[in-house]
């Protein structure tokens, strides 16, 4: 039996940690024959809850599946950890600023990221999916001075899958037909996805589908996609959400498709004007387990707009988490 | 492209259904390569969450997945389906008798069994997750009858499974190394899991296990499973059904292991002793699309007690659903 991959998972009792961990499990992310061992973390009133969920995954038998490690100690959960989820966020309760926000999710990424340096192989890498996902991810990874920013990043691409799906609806085709869609910035209401490099089966995006569209109604589908399917299962995306962070991992451990790129929020260079430092979302090729920024694409002023938007806000955050005491 | 396989699924906005739905159009049950149409079924007031589903099935962009139809006409849901997932059905409310559950899934069931008859492909394999699961299997047979009884079964494999996980935890193996574990009967408190054949490892199971512990412990543990995942969870085991559900249908269409066999309930042919006619949890194995119940197993006089008694239950459900008015 080869060794067992590592792979922590926090808020692992919550709707997309409970999708997340058995899609794993199933053998969806590393392959059918690769022994794994998930160590599953939770806050201390999840804690029975999350045992419910380590009883289910052994009532499955995935073949894959060698162990379950049920803690709230992140110092256990993310031993030797190779692959890391952070699910687990602080929603914003009634009555929360998104400033209170921000602070309470600073503490919990921060003192993860120093859970993390300690704890997790030295190559992890670390995806971030709880909110304020990038600034999470910046403030985790500020806290790992072992580790190498590269090794973290947040999520994006469930965005990107949607953008690709609204397109290919809008064209008649299947979404895996999109190629090339970029979501750039914040993993939030000013995120700007971008559909002007794309092609749709081999064909130019912008030939098929009309500029007012591609600047309207496209984009704010896809910007409010999430309140859309609140309002329609009364809870938030849990299985496309969970989809999304398997197929972010698996593209960034195994590759993207050649010809093709996704959408990954990393460490900014300042590519395409972006601020630098902050956790940006980018169109990335991954290869060999590292991913780059594709470089050299022409924008137009429209979208050289909503990069900066998107990236004051991200400035913006840092800057409040800056000034927290954590 | 070749043809898209129609798949359908009642109580597709449910907890196990959401689970379901996306591990399918994942690929998981039919392969990768294979396109697939989901047909998902919900009555009136789910109609609405279960339009967030298929929202969140296009935003994950699946490779395998054609197309999404949402509906509450069952006529529209089964039209050419070729697998069957049937997992929605009422539930044991308040002050509810098990004999008010009886009659409001067996008017559930035979409609079903009807609208299959006139709309499902001809060879249609039809599991039944719904409770009281046996005997809604029994009612939606009789009610198609230009369908072959043998293409409906009632799933016993989560109980199957969670025999094998524990039977492995005990014996200190990996549950994939468990073989011929039976479930006998009804998937109810009298279901009859039987480790007397059981290899763990290739190695006898009663060899391994003290007798008590496998007439006590084993017993009561599986059977109060599902009470035990919802006294940790506070809800029923959804993913752990699905991942169950998928199994079996996987193994009946590809065939079970070499060597190996399944638990599903099936129509009794009176085999060891159990009442002809019902639905009754069986060892089978599977090949080329079709099972048959393993012949010759010599089973003691416990295990021939056990059997008449979840065999006496299921002919008391058939008789009080004989006689309502549906």
């Amino acid at each position: 039996m080869s060794q067992s991959t590592q792979l922590a998972i926090t808020g692992a009792a919550g709707q997309i940690g409970y999708q997340l961990a058995f899609r794993i499990a199933s053998g969806q992310l590393l392959g059918y024959g690769q022994p794994l061992t998930l160590r599953l973390i939770e806050i201390a009133p999840a804690m029975k809850a999350l045992r419910g969920v380590a009883m289910e995954l052994a009532d499955c038998a995935f073949e894959s599946l060698r162990e379950v490690i049920t803690t709230e100690r992140l110092e256990e959960g993310f031993r030797g950890a190779e692959y890391v989820f952070l699910v687990g966020a602080k929603p914003r309760g009634p009555g929360m600023e998104r400033s209170d926000l921000l602070t309470e999710n600073a503490r919990i990424f921060s003192r993860q990221g120093q859970a993390l340096n300690e704890q997790a192989d030295d190559r992890a890498k670390v995806l971030v999916v709880g909110n304020p996902a990038n600034t999470n991810a910046l403030l985790a990874a500020s806290n790992a001075p072992d580790m190498n920013p590269r090794n973290f990043s947040a999520m994006t691409r469930l965005d990107h899958n949607r953008a690709c799906a609204q397109l290919a609806a809008r064209t008649g085709h299947h979404a895996r037909s999109v190629e090339r869609m970029i979501i750039w910035g914040n993993h939030s209401a000013t995120q700007y996805p971008d559909l002007s490099q794309a092609l749709v089966d081999g064909r130019t995006a912008t030939a098929l589908v009309d500029e007012e569209w591609a600047r309207g109604e496209f984009l704010t589908t896809v910007q409010q996609r999430g309140a859309s399917v609140i309002q329609a299962r009364g809870t938030s995306s849990a299985a496309s959400a969970a989809s999304a962070a398997i197929d972010h991992m698996r593209d960034w451990a195994h590759g993207t498709r050649d010809g093709d790129w996704v959408s990954m929020a990393v460490p900014s260079d300042g590519s395409y004007g972006a601020p630098e430092g902050v956790y940006f979302s980018y169109p990335v090729r991954c290869a060999d387990g590292a991913w780059e920024i594709v470089q050299g694409l022409e924008l137009d002023e429209f979208s050289r707009d909503k990069i900066r938007i998107t990236g004051d806000e991200l400035v913006a955050e840092r800057s409040a988490a800056s000034q927290l005491d954590l």
